[in-house]
């Protein structure tokens, strides 16, 4: 894998002082052409050996182009924001939006490859964590963001040679710590794990870039040259953007659905929906007050049929919470910084921390319905969306996140009742809009879109539960039922690592 | 202070029952109202005695009206990243966006008034930190925000019996913790230091509203209808907003100012500039990289006259930084987001963690320069930003934040001469718009603006440094030697506390 990086590639001075004008005048201007178009985001990860100038060529970058519209971010130790979510979370942090260039220095590829090397994942969980690098740079490339991998590499020769020429100058002592020789002794181990990480990720839409780093004038120029090669080939080719194709969508081949399974007959009384009621947020107010509930949190979704209840479900449910210990995320349109960044960006930075609650009225499904019925993105883009979706819910569930989601069905006739109803209160007449009559239209593609939605979404560790919520205490007790089951199950259980 | 709050007040059920439905409805119409007009932000800061049901109240509030249009924050210990930065940083971070109402549960409030009681904080200490929030109130009143403060308040024997009741029963035994009967003991202390915090801090733009906690109907309705009410006046009188007169800007009685002391004819050679260069990059590179720096950040910012060289200045910085060390924020329009908060909302969010170095390309000084010269907002927003500013950069200081301030200065001639360059220039096309030229028109206007700028944000812990960028080499240097010279300065002082 690294053989070739090891063959002593050298620039010479006058190549490299000829080269280096154009060379910087075209970066700045392909920069300043990414930054107008505002199409995608470049993302530039630095990874590779301790000592083969990946600092000295990030700060050069910096340095050439306008450094103005670089992001550049390192990783070192998390904060405690981080800590208490998925470990990607600082990653979605850091991306930069479309327009500009974020240079990462370190990686979703830390962890795993430290991890590996010194024993602490074994081969399996490694070749897991390899797996769902290729699933999310995946979804990077599919959203349009253009991400090259550089892969900085000594030999054992060449690396050891480097940390004794930085010890040895006072100016550059500092950069040497014990850490870099303790794992310089594992050198072995880390290239035959970095190996395996380079190769098996290596996409024609994540591509790596082996350097060699023992030449400061040749490693530069690779990086800057491969950068503005991939910059130029993208801002030139506008339409090689979204090239994937979709599989299109097959009909259901029988009339049969799973809503249709859903018992719309049920009803609860008066009385009983009172008393169980206060018996059920009883439930929930001891759940999340749990000592053991300290360190987990509820990732609650909510969809359904317009008028189907959201919302007075989601106000029993608060009812029995602290309202500092809760928040509700309204998901509407996104936000200007939001639509410059991947799909699901806006959902990880509402993540809630240990602890807490976070309700979404309506969530990151919104892409497989709305979206996709009502064409707003490509059938690619909500093709795609469901591994996405499972990838991000099994993030949270390993983050000891109990994530629940809801979705509430009525009969047409009965959303009819409501909307009618909606329109002659004072009280409610704010909750029906024209959309909503325009979305009834749609009831048969709706229909289709939750039945593919459930199939492909509803997985053990993040389960769809579907809700008659014709009437509105039967679906409040379920919600509410069902809640206070999963956060009990999940305080049985040991905490995980 | 609190007398009239312990008279015992109480609402029976009857009146309680007859009155809510009404309020209700009118709450959930006056909080759409706000959500429609997006014209303002509502904040109810919740204070007071423990026991005496704020934490009920808030509930109750989020019962009472769309919870999805409010968003609640408790203040418990601040995360790493809040320490990193200066105390009032994590409430900017809790600010609502205009159309939302935001509840404070705890506010900055508590780290005084706690102080003051257990004596950590002396009488003056706390007289200052009570001006300080006098202005921060005063700047969101500016801002538009409607502000609303409760005070809990129970008497000593009233707070006595509630804390036993809570601890009798076993479902709220957890709510009473050593540390309320602890600082039970100090009720008399905390009794005086908060109606000395409250008296000095009710405005007319930030009322107090002192509430009797004893009775749940009782405090429950007065918050709502107060709440209400407030909601009421502002939606129904929108133009009372803005009503803040400003004092007429006034003119220089001769045609002197700062600027033309300024010696533009300096020069400096370049081989002395190649050498200097070296040398002040060294030093830079040295005091950000010694260990007290960890404890520090500098916070860069670079204002001057259009072409006078902030990026050039700006890049010889950055050349002696590590690109993982630095950020650079280049100020352009806010976004749909910023648009909706205060105008320092998003300066505050990109203050830097410690051992950072945040370079600002174009400022907060925005608001005293182009928005003033261009009309951008009226003269009492740009008025009132002077004093909004220096508590900011004060609160920078107190930080162990280094703050530097560069306005760069060049003559209308050397500005024509590097306009019309840049014009013929392939590689700086990009840095010429008719903007620029426009600009050029209002010099007079500029020069006015910069010379009150400094004359009232030019302080001592924050001081403006003028620099004859008429030749960018001498501009360089000094930008390059003031900073190493104000971080070294840092480095020597001991850390406060």
């Amino acid at each position: 894998m690294f053989e070739t990086a090891e063959v002593g590639h050298v620039i010479d001075k006058e190549t490299y002082a000829a080269e280096l004008p154009t060379l910087r005048s075209a970066l700045l201007d392909a920069q300043f052409d990414l930054k107008q178009a505002r199409k995608f985001a470049t993302v530039v990860l630095i990874a590779g050996v301790d000592g083969a100038g990946k600092g000295e060529t990030v700060n050069l970058l910096n340095e050439w182009m306008d450094p103005r519209h670089v992001e550049t971010h390192a990783f070192g130790a998390p904060s405690d924001e981080e800590l208490a979510r998925p470990n990607m979370w600082r990653f979605w942090r850091a991306l930069p939006p479309r327009g500009k260039i974020g240079i990462l220095f370190g990686s979703w590829y830390t962890g795993p490859v430290v991890g590996r090397a010194l024993g602490n994942l074994s081969d399996p969980e490694f070749d897991l964590e390899v797996e769902r690098i290729n699933r999310f740079e995946r979804m990077l490339a599919d959203e349009g963001i253009l991400l090259l991998k550089f892969w900085f590499h000594l030999s054992k020769k060449a690396q050891k040679k480097r940390l004794q020429k930085l010890e040895s100058n006072p100016r550059t002592r500092w950069r040497v710590t014990d850490q870099d020789w303790h794992n310089f002794k594992r050198y072995d181990d880390f290239r035959a794990v970095s190996a395996k990480a380079v190769r098996e990720t290596d996409m024609a839409h994540a591509p790596w870039i082996i350097v060699e780093g023992a030449d400061a004038r040749y490693r530069s120029l690779t990086v800057a040259k491969t950068l503005l090669g991939a910059l130029r080939v993208r801002l030139d080719n506008p339409s090689a953007i979204h090239s994937a194709l979709a599989a299109p969508p097959v009909r259901p081949i029988d009339a049969r659905n799973i809503l249709d399974t859903l018992d719309l007959a049920q009803r609860t009384e008066k009385s009983e929906y009172e008393a169980r009621l206060e018996e059920l947020q009883g439930r929930l107010a001891l759940a999340v007050r749990h000592p053991r509930f300290a360190g987990k949190s509820v990732v609650a979704v909510f969809e359904g049929s317009d008028a189907a209840g959201k919302g007075g479900a989601i106000r029993r449910i608060t009812a029995a919470l602290d309202a500092r210990h809760y928040d509700i995320v309204p998901v509407a349109a996104p936000t200007e910084e939001e639509r410059l960044q991947p799909y699901l960006w806006r959902f990880w930075r509402r993540l809630p921390g240990r602890g807490r609650t976070a309700i979404f009225d309506r969530s990151w499904y919104g892409r497989v319905l709305v979206e996709r019925v009502e064409g707003f993105c490509g059938d690619a883009d909500w093709l795609r969306a469901y591994s996405e979706i499972n990838d991000f819910e099994e993030q949270m569930h390993e983050n000891n996140m109990i994530v629940c989601k809801f979705w509430l069905q009525v009969s047409k006739d009965e959303q009819l009742a409501r909307f009618t109803e909606r329109q002659s209160s004072q009280f409610k007449r704010f909750k029906i809009t024209d959309e909503d009559w325009r979305n009834r239209d749609k009831w048969d593609a709706y229909t289709m879109a939750v039945c593919d939605m459930v199939d492909r979404t509803s997985t053990e560790i993040a389960p769809w539960t579907l809700v008659a919520a014709e009437d509105k205490y039967t679906a409040r007790l379920k919600v509410l039922e069902t809640l206070c089951d999963r956060i009990e199950a999940a305080l049985q259980k040991k905490k995980k690592k």
